[in-house]
């Protein structure tokens, strides 16, 4: 196709959807997306430069000329930039903001201003105000003269001279309205918005709830400043799953996506928990150490200790995952906490009798002797009813002391479940064996 | 505040947005509910009514009289109304039906014949639908006529005599563009949609993909039958992502949210995996007995197979979290495997060489001979690298094999890793200590 077919292709391109062009350039190489992205017309390059990932806007501007970057930077919507400025460093950002308009630069400013992952951060400032007097045909005319996209053009904003936000109107109680009212009548006052501090998780999590189209953000002094719009609630939505899926495995991800990262990144984002969990372990091998008079007496002891602390482990991973799914998604708080603990404890009895049993008839089946059978389905029933306690208890607590749940990893309760486990089970040995 | 102080309540109740009344309901007891739910007026409680989980809806409606609970099922939105029949019993859902008139109840019966979590079951069948020649006056007009609820309103769509969809025409193209074109004008004719059976996961993805407010759904003729709106496609994505985390840990999630299951279901979802991998270690346990005589004579080499089970466990727990999420986030597909193949084993080298070296450290740090401790560090070094490469191929071949990637739950990769990190630890053993 890229045999120098440029015309064809560029009445190919020009009629996809954006998004579809930039996920078809993701398929060539840096030099081709160049000379595909010239040819697209102007509106919709910015449209697919909107869409593109960070790595491969980053190509396209340093293969640019100041002016055609330029025209691409002042165009674009306010919030896509400011994410794209959010991942080049500062030094470029600074010589970017030159090519900007004065206006386009204030503006840039301003959002770069907010913290990182705060609603200031992620909003557009380009809504649409009107004031309460208007008619619905002023109203209307007023849409029409600032013509925003449509992400922005469904929910008007009414303020006052100080700009304080004071209602909204949406284009459907406009449209719908009889045009002899004003917009004073139809504009609601209880008004859903948020702070310009505020994280972005709750953000997208009001959006959620509300089922809003776009949220308006004001300053610390309620005045509107910008409105973040719901197709970037779906996107933080995602990122912030992605986040915990992640560290539940102890990675820790970076901002950007973790398959795009280096190879020297991705070792660094696994590396550090794996060391310390690997040296948190010494804490197993030193228990078994001091049992070794024990092992070698009944060296049968040893064949179950993988069974046993992988049993632990999996229903610590469980209740832990669970927990912190349940915290993210606001299914758990505080009020309900002391029937979750009720009914895990249940829970754990009941598992960790029926895995006992499961337990026993294993070591049974391997033709070692009964007692050994009913050491290791003893331990195993105590050590999943605390493992699924522990799993579950520790993500409230590290919600409590306002850290992220999510950092009660899998494999750090594994780790801790293994010392429990496995200084139980020789206790439970040295009982039964009188020894 | 309920001390018969019913007037205030109402007053108070009928401000707050619905969305904030169905979660405070879930404060109150049954009866408390009834109550509030009695002090709501008529649009109000349906918006409440949407809102609520099922188990509440449940509850309302069991002790609503015939008449009351006709006129909330009549009004509700069609696909509130199939998501709620979606989780009552099949008897229930009949005796319901009935209490529709007979345009609703056809509706009701046709969207719940599509399959479970398809486009068609989650549709809204309440679309907009214009023909191509109606000037931009009479397309309003239209709109006007319809009133639509808020999710509906900003995207019409055209169709032709025989209902196939030709177009789509936002709400903002109409308000901005001069009254004197027509429909056919301002269309926009390459249209994305689903048909009804594709699966709910497709259809959120691709409201995401293309920043779309709806998407229409078409039947096997290319006749539009519905849309589904943006605010589902969030709930859609937050469901699979829960979905995914629970299956990672080996939880088989049922339909309904977790945490308000029943204790036996929520033992019955944990059990069967659980016995599963109790038993599939099994193998590890057979691996060890078959060394008891090894073990008896060096028994130090028994303390370091939980470090090592643990860290490839781990390991292989990350890549394959990785790899899940990837793949759902189509980061991953078939035209990237190989590069991802090649950079993982560079990965797994690295890594495991780093670990490695801090196992043989800390079996020194424990006072064991250094020969132990090479042996340690050997096996972690190669378990590292063999569980990294077996957590990132499981997801990918469960999806060439249409399975879902996140059945390579992380517990069962370390089961799996386990039989072979404790197998190539006593292979290494025998040759370095010549048993």
């Amino acid at each position: 196709l890229e045999q120098k077919n440029f015309f064809e292709i560029k009445g190919l391109i020009n009629d996809l959807h954006p998004a579809d062009v930039a996920e078809l350039m993701t398929f060539f190489d840096r030099d081709d997306q160049v000379v595909l992205f010239r040819l697209l017309k102007k509106d919709v390059a910015i449209a697919v430069f909107e869409q593109l990932d960070f790595e491969h806007q980053e190509n396209l501007l340093n293969s640019f000329t100041d002016d055609k970057v330029s025209e691409i930077l002042n165009v674009m919507s306010p919030d896509d930039r400011t994410e794209l400025f959010d991942e080049l460093p500062a030094k470029v950002v600074r010589k970017l903001l030159f090519l900007l308009n004065s206006d386009q630069r204030e503006m840039a400013s301003i959002l770069l201003g907010y913290r990182e992952n705060s609603a200031g951060r992620i909003m557009n400032p380009g809504y649409i105000d009107l004031k309460e007097h208007y008619t619905i045909d002023q109203a209307l005319e007023r849409i029409r003269k600032l013509s925003p996209p449509e992400d922005m053009i469904y929910t008007a904003y009414v303020t006052d001279y100080q700009r304080h936000l004071i209602g909204s109107v949406t284009l459907r109680d406009l449209v719908l309205s009889p045009p002899e009212k004003v917009v004073d009548d139809i504009m609601d006052t209880d008004i859903i918005f948020v702070k310009t501090d505020d994280d972005q998780e709750l953000v997208a999590r009001t959006i959620q709830k509300y089922d809003l189209l776009s949220l308006p953000v004001v300053d610390h002094e309620q005045r509107l400043v910008g409105a973040v719009t719901v197709d970037d609630a779906i996107d933080i939505i995602e990122e912030e799953a992605t986040e915990d899926i992640h560290r539940l495995a102890a990675i820790q991800t970076p901002e950007d996506e973790y398959l795009h990262s280096s190879v020297v990144q991705k070792v660094r984002d696994r590396l550090f928990w794996l060391v310390a969990l690997l040296l948190g372990g010494m804490v197993t091998s030193f228990v078994i150490q001091n049992q070794s008079v024990l092992i070698q007496t009944v060296v049968s002891l040893s064949f179950f200790i993988p069974a046993l602390i992988d049993t632990g482990g999996n229903v610590g991973s469980q209740s832990t995952t669970i927990m912190v799914r349940g915290i993210a998604l606001n299914e758990v708080d505080s009020r309900n906490i002391f029937k979750i603990i009720i009914m895990e404890s249940l829970i754990g009895s009941l598992l960790g009798g029926m895995l006992g049993l499961v337990g026993f008839f294993r070591v049974v089946l391997l033709r070692e002797p009964v007692l050994i059978g009913i050491i290791v389905g003893l331990a195993i029933w105590v050590v999943v009813f605390i493992s699924n306690l522990l799993g579950m208890i520790l993500p409230l607590l590290l919600k409590k002391l306002k850290f992220d749940p999510a950092l009660s990893a899998t494999p750090v309760i594994t780790t801790i479940v293994d010392v429990i486990g496995v200084f139980l089970y020789f206790q439970i040995a040295r009982i039964f064996m009188k020894f």
